[in-house]
């Protein structure tokens, strides 16, 4: 069953008011029983999903596949946009840090220690760089070793491909992941306690092609 | 002199508090005796900055080339976007109401009389289609008679303009202005008291040919 | 209300075929009382469209603009293709030829009087070249006086508008239409009897911008 | 030696009626000891040359490289389309099947076996998630020992490639092959008995690059 | 007859040789009694050109459709580049200045009197912005009027056309000529005593369509 | 340090002046003690830039990636242009040919043996088809060797790249280096001694997505 945002009224002039009438459907829709997929929208929306996510479930395990960690503290003095979702997550309690993994991390950052508040969390950062020209099958196995049995959410952002594959983003990262590699993700998640999910980051107007 | 909005540390996660650094930036732009030429952005800009304006001028005359008039009340319950902006500066008192000029304005609308407001409030609102195949060099020596000597604001929506000639925009409407029409209006501005001017509603990613 | 061709079953593979259904199709939807604004698909689908017009109303008047005069005999050796219709419609008597206008008609001919049939038959062809940096208005008033209070279909061509306007077709020609002076024959269709109407040759893959 | 279909005169309108006429004039060049290399147009193409490839040399062994395997029965009750070939050269005995081998075949599917047609017939359908990340070259070892010294026919449909590779083209599926991959497959082909070689499904307005 | 420059083994790397070479082919085509029709190219190619031109014809007149005079002194210390072509025609006498019309001239200047050398020279320069929403067909008349029955040249570069119709040139400026203004132009040639034509500053790539 | 071309006031309509102009203003870069990172521009730009390194430095190592050997010895009778400066440089001394490694060569030539004359300089030419679908580390780790502590420079043609990753070049070649192994091969520069590295080819106007 697809959640259908247009019910839920999304402010677009003020995000934390969207994040909470998001939050409020989401509820909604996981008491109801239903294993929610969301189309985004920008990275923000998964905060709030999982903020219904844990009500029901409890911390849960995460799936993140992306070119960014998105665990940044805050921008502009602001600690809710496209970066910080999961940095709010861990701070609320909303994660079981020991199974969460992070697929396709790179790009350039200023530190010289860039995933250190990720690994002292306890996730596992797989890099680009370490997924260039392999199968993901292998890793695949080692993730839902372990995931286990219990409730996982996966998020995809778009910009987790190569541009050259999926042009219509905002914060496109060269030498990204492929839609092979994508879809051995994808399968290799058969058989885990998905509890929701979602693709976020998908820009249309970037894509000239149209498709 | 440019004002480059750099400097102002807008906040893309908060518009209320945007509009307040911006508000913040122009008055001290203003009040050193600079004369800003602004390049946007969404419409909700004019906003503060007529505000730094008013506060140095007094109630500002206004010329608005826009599809659009920007006068709506709220949308999604939220008083600051960039549908409101002349709404809002109507109601805090920083336009000239007798020296406001609209033109361009064309688009949908599910009303009988949408341009009431603006109306009653004694702006000129000057439809696309009585600009349709005409020099507007006639119009423009009308508005430097209502304009006179006082100071006037100049807000130029690029969506004014036919999206055949300036498709970098976020809500097009067929049927605009042309080129040459839009500098009959600037060079038709030749001699008023312009205190600032804007360019707003400029969106590169929806211009393919990257000019 | 707007008939929705995803009920009549098209074949794709099969043009004859196609064009069967769809006069059935429309045959029903006229015999229900409605007047079908039909999104094309090529300019065939006319046909099939007049042939369920005339069963219902006899021969009607049509307002036809386009950059072509659709009116050639055959292609190839086949009598149905997008370049035929309006000859088709005259040897089955569905049209009023006295009440028949061909707007914007321009492009390359390889014959010296390319207009002859049409005029021979009694269509009125105004030329894109009359329609240059004039207002339409005129035009229309005396296109209302022509057809009086009887029945009238209109038949829109996208390439009737200049490419720059309208770049989404498949058989562009120069120096057309604006897109003022499309809505100036639109408005001015006001008060007239019309029993159905279509806008054809929308293709969007030869628009770039993806609007 | 190239075939120009311009010669072919191929009815735009009539699917069946081209096909006789592409049939026909393939016997002619193969009759007259020609090697046709045809740039298409869309796969449809294929079956009327596999007819005049069959009445020269019989069943001919394929090379069929696509996203698709164009064994389906029909659509929209037409037994001739782009997706139906190789079932009508199956039928009609124009293909030496345990000679026949698909590569690069993907895609959705609303069956548990999309492939059991192909295989009962004998095929070797290899499919695009056999050839991820890998070098095709120990494939085309097989493919040529396969083949050995009787005549063979290659199909090559764009879309066997990944779009980012090859937009230009109707039905496109992600995780497609590379082009090094290609070229293995092509430089793997030396030393076959070649009797004729098509690409099919280019479709220029759909590769914005334009080139 | 066109001239198919393919002939004449342009060096793309040495313009002074490129314009000789170019020069001396011209000399042969015209020798032989051909109007040659060029396609450029950049501007430069007119004047090897209209050096053949004055060698059999005399000075000649000059109908020039374009954005810019192209009648700069240097560049950079070159004397020869698509900025200077008619400076250096009339320095060698190539010219009949008192048959010399640009037309659609505009984009900015650095200098007060930015036409004052072309007028001293006889040039008669109309400004794209007189030709601003009119009909150029009393132009014409006059234009045919001037040159009379002696011998004129027609250069025509792309960008006097608006961006919006031709954007694939390399210096495009808003404001400039429609499509049906440079038909009247064309057509208004009709029964001038033409020696030679071209059409240049044509750039595919910037063209987006791909037309 | 980044040298800013424009303060070499490049002669754009005088190859051989312009690379004058370049050679005297990168003496003095270098002599300065920069190291020069330089965006072109074609590929001519290396041949002077080369000339100022071995001034300095005597003759140096070369890594250069490139679909194409850039040691062609004229065209069109002219030595000077992108297909040639590495044959130049030769001929002048000012390469450690035995130092000389060129990645990602590939396309079509008409000779039987395209690479016979770099290999008999000493050049170490890598194919693109010798590095598809492989790691570039362990090459990378034989090319530090080769170079060893002495000077090196590096010049990297945008072409190397596959087209469907950077389209925004003049002569692209199917089947090319991946982002991937361009970073590998960067990163595997790491403790050389690099004097100065360029990137070239690289042209917008080809590259629709305007990034």
């Amino acid at each position: 069953m697809v959640a259908d945002l247009g019910d839920v009224n999304v402010n677009l002039y003020n995000l934390q008011d969207s994040c909470r009438r998001i939050q409020e459907a989401y509820e909604k829709i996981v008491a109801a029983g239903c294993i929610p997929l969301t189309l985004g929208g920008d990275h923000t929306i998964t905060y709030p999903i999982l903020q219904a996510m844990a009500k029901k479930h409890g911390p849960v395990g995460l799936l993140h596949v992306d070119a960014h960690t998105d665990t940044a503290d805050k921008a502009l003095g602001e600690k809710l946009y496209h970066g910080t979702p999961f940095r709010r997550c861990v701070e609320e309690g909303l994660l079981d840090c020991k199974r969460v993994v992070q697929i396709g991390i790179r790009g350039s950052s200023m530190t010289l220690d860039p995933y250190r508040y990720n690994r002292s969390q306890g996730f596992r950062v797989v890099l680009a760089e370490d997924c260039w020209m392999k199968s993901l099958v292998p890793l695949m196995g080692e993730v839902r070793q372990q995931m286990g049995g219990k409730p996982i959410y996966i998020s995809f952002d778009i910009d987790a491909l190569d541009p050259a594959y999926a042009p219509g983003t905002g914060t496109p990262e060269i030498a990204g992941l492929t839609p092979s590699q994508a879809l051995e993700i994808i399968r290799g998640c058969q058989g885990l306690n998905v509890v929701g999910c979602d693709l976020v980051e998908v820009s249309p107007p970037y894509d000239l092609s149209g498709e």
